[in-house]
């Protein structure tokens, strides 16, 4: 018989995936019992992301700045352009540390089940960016799942009349596989063994 | 590669009992995807705990007010009184609504390896409390290791002169085990079977 506070910290926290009621309320512990060591600095780290919070206005990443850290990196190549499904994507991507270039957050992908359509997607945002020049290769690195590749499918026909390489991931990534579960060798071959769009 | 500001709630997170870095990160982004619905709540929560947390300084249980919550509840029997290892301890038994009385805390176990001596323990103030009267009987709850054996076997020691009924947890725990993870129908047979110390 917890205060109303403690359980509703513990159901914040069981609400995380990952997390189910049992491991929140073993987290709540260690945070109480961890008030400096713990709380507080998982605290003021939620304070300053929820403070700076904003979404890339050019790749659709969600970071604290905008444009996102990515982005603003002018250590990347501008003529690469990888264009994922989800923020997670883009990011199980990025910590490989393989793919030199810049992203496009589609925000999912195409459902007929979902009633996800072409306008719900951020496809012609990837278009006006691709028209806008500057792109030699779009690397299209939606998931190897039957809807991920029937979105590849599609953003590969409206990019088609642009002066852009357009690539895939190479077949290293299982059938039916998510990449944000990908260890990061499997996306390592994936990027090197990238084909045409055939 | 994400802003400061993300990789250190990312490691805050990691931090938890039950999350890695992996699961962190997709807390995270469940996080900055469901600002509303996840990121401000879990927020909310954490600064009023963070507000009102305290050590009550009747049991030592952690709550957000002193005397805690389950000493401030009129409906429990004031004369009996649990004696539990950790606040863990405490919670795990309160779940299983099944001891009617209050909580004593310890803070801990007496162990030579550790160093933890039986002044680094709150025993004094279990002794004043029982001593002071109101109390009918005291249940040792202690982990049934052999740490936990002996600090029973110590703090009955140190009741033994005092007009209390003592009584510890039937064999329904498994020898070895730790209260917080039993599921609660062992954890009622054993507080059924609780048997006087011997």
């Amino acid at each position: 018989m917890a205060s109303p506070e403690i359980e509703a910290l513990t159901q914040a926290l069981a609400r995380l995936p990952g997390l189910g009621p049992r491991s929140a309320r073993r987290a709540v512990l260690h945070l109480l019992k961890k008030r400096e060591a713990a709380l507080t600095p998982l605290l003021h780290a939620l304070e300053r992301v929820n403070e700076r919070l904003t979404s890339c206005s050019t790749c659709g990443n969600v970071d604290t700045t905008d444009p996102c850290a990515v982005c603003a990196d002018p250590r990347r190549d501008t003529r690469m352009l990888c264009v994922v499904e989800e923020v997670a994507d883009l990011w199980a991507l990025d910590r490989s540390r393989l793919f030199p270039g810049r992203y496009h957050v589609l925000g999912g992908r195409l459902s007929a089940l979902e009633g996800v359509r072409p306008e719900d997607l951020s496809i012609d945002a990837l278009v006006s960016r691709v028209a806008a020049g500057g792109i030699d290769e779009v690397v299209l690195a939606t998931n190897a799942t039957l809807e991920g590749q029937t979105t590849a499918h599609y953003v590969a026909d409206r990019l088609e009349a642009l002066p852009v390489r357009l690539t895939q991931l190479a077949h290293g990534v299982p059938v039916g596989g998510e990449l944000d579960y990908l260890d990061e060798g499997t996306l390592a071959q994936a990027l090197r063994a990238r084909r045409p769009v055939a």
